[in-house]
């Protein structure tokens, strides 16, 4: 069942960048940034319900790198999950390329909805920004999915949570939070999205080792809980 | 029990017509595109929730040939199903049509939400996006209802994929990824919706049947446990 | 216990009333329409949720007598929620009208989120829309509240419905389906509103009784199970 | 384990202040009053269902002095909880300060998403409003999360109840309902909002308390276990 997960991961971004990114480029103008936002979060809905059984439905590097930082996953196997989200985000921005370039599709982002910033934002505010809204979006995936939460609802809770930073991100990086997300559109559309990518992989994956870092502080008796599994 | 699944059909088709896509001739253009995905999106929660324990809820023809596919249902059933769901969808948009024609409702979309493609979206284009948006909403569908998933969630995280592929096709196709949605509607207007409703019938059911065939690589224990079953 | 239901649906009415409507007036030019519409919606899940384990969380007059018409619930207990609605509606928007005409909050409705028709809809599209629109959502309550449905999200399903049929409802009548959501209002705002006021009581009553007849065609086992119990 | 409540409550407000009057601050015109409405019930959702199992997830001093009046928390642990909320508050929005002061985010709220009121709503409005608001609010976490409810479901019930409540407010005060949000951004901004704050303290800090006297009119059976419990 192993490679099941990478099929998982491939499938599971394909989805985000094809339909998520894909509301943006056809729908940004004629239904807006809560539209836009709404894609994103419904999307990690019905992903985590449908793939979290196989995978845990990371489809994010900076999700993965959480889950490795937390030990909730040895690193070759992330090695494997960041191949597969990365090749599923290509996949799915080769797609609205094609719809676009050779279908007729029109692209109301102007840019394959690749993410980057332009004045009056600067280059720290992206960063700080997408570290910060990484950080709560990790943060709320690990404390969800552990233990002390309801399963049921976890996949409802992570998706909303996507919502709302896309929320405060749009108008100002278009929001990445996954550098799979980010590299995806950037390889096709290239010139500034490309020569602007690496904050949109960096800034991701630090928020995210921040927030495995703060977890345990919330989450006591889970620490403990592993700590007696390990001395049993 | 068993002709009351053609009742639930039947009446879960007639309310997604009636409900959704009345959603979009009433308020296309004073509520906005994000409004009627919405519409689509929670009248099939509902649907799931109340229709479900009775027929599976599938409303929409591409479901219930990828459930043949899948052997999940024998094609004898299946033709029942296709038939309550169209008779519901015509049943739907002929009180629509009605409302329109007779007691002075305005039509928002100018042609009944009827499907189609215009320039600069292509034909090919428009094929390509209803089979992938398709494929992927009732892959969704065939993971989420499976053993392997949480049934509690399913309807909810049905209805918002059924929401995200709006978001992404109510731009260019107007979003079918139902042919028995689209058949209602194209038989009271006529015209290029009626001579376009091909691609509508043929592109949904060709992607819920390659939904099919990919579902199984995401499960593999699910599959196990069927031939487990047979052998027992 | 007993009086604790009338307590209860006076409570979730005068909540559904003051912060619905209340949405509507407020913000139905600078929010818009789908803003209204999950307003409903909304309050219709956490009164779900929060009154459902008392009185079953009817706020709606049209639900009640659904409940009347399916033997679960006798006409005098009925008659004591439907007086607790209509009070609770009336208090609900006297607190709206006092806000306005006293404490500079703006109507962006003109008319306190009252209910009516005008040209080009016709009284008889008022309500026939009123009627289908009430007989789906009571249906929808019907089912989902059963013993064959999961009572856990049996509330998100029913909220919603509403905010469906809101969409559908509002660029055409405001959308009532709730007899009291009407009286409230249209008792401090007067004039044309209580001229049409009897259509919004009308339509919604006869649309739950249609509800509560259709409801057993869908729901075999149901009936048989009562049938046995009764024999019991 | 006791310290943790303290972290979650700090981590959790913090959240809903950078996140929620985040969006404000960064979309309330691009985006619109219902994206703002969204983000705010949606952190609650996940904050809810993330911070719920450890602290209950109050992020909101009125909801601490309701719980304190309804005897469900004694006041030493509620002070812990007030200043943990209020440091949280504080730190999301001197975030949201240097994004905008230094970096280059737009704040679109042109006050960083301070609560005011000014003509035509009178203080006395934006009071009772603000009251209103809260006791609803307050009153549906209290009965929401007490044992005649479904915890699976509580946090989604809370998280629409803030949205429902701010779309009711944000054209009048901006929505308030919690004053620990209320502080953070009205420090860094000083003048009006400064002015003014003392009203998003005192009315909503009333609302909880009035929903924790009406709550027990709706719960005779609660009241009646926990009567149980003490006497046994």
């Amino acid at each position: 069942m192993s490679s099941r997960k990478y099929v998982a991961e491939f499938l599971g971004t394909f989805l985000l960048v094809f339909l998520a990114v894909g509301a943006a480029v056809m729908g940004l103008k004629s239904a807006g940034i809560l539209a836009v936002a709404t894609a994103f979060g419904f999307v990690l809905v019905f992903v985590a319900y449908a793939f979290g059984p196989v995978s845990g439905a990371h489809v994010n590097p900076a999700v993965t790198i959480a889950m490795v930082v937390a030990r909730k996953m040895p690193i070759a196997e992330a090695a494997g999950y960041w191949g597969a989200q990365i090749a599923g985000a290509i996949v799915g921005a080769g797609v609205l390329k094609l719809l676009v370039s050779s279908f007729g599709v029109v692209d109301e982002t102007g840019g394959l909805g690749t993410n980057g910033w332009a004045d009056p934002l600067t280059m720290g505010g992206a960063f700080i920004l997408e570290m910060l809204l990484t950080f709560a979006f990790v943060l709320v995936i690990l404390m969800v999915t552990d233990r002390a939460a309801n399963g049921t609802t976890a996949g409802l809770a992570i998706g909303v949570a996507l919502t709302v930073v896309h929320l405060v991100g749009i108008p100002n990086t278009g929001t990445s939070v996954n550098p799979a997300r980010s590299i995806g559109p950037a390889l096709f559309e290239g010139g500034t999205a490309l020569s602007q990518l690496w904050l949109f992989i960096l800034a991701p994956l630090l928020g995210g080792v921040i927030a495995a870092v703060v977890y345990p502080l919330t989450r006591a008796h889970v620490v403990e809980a592993v700590g007696q599994a390990d001395a049993a």
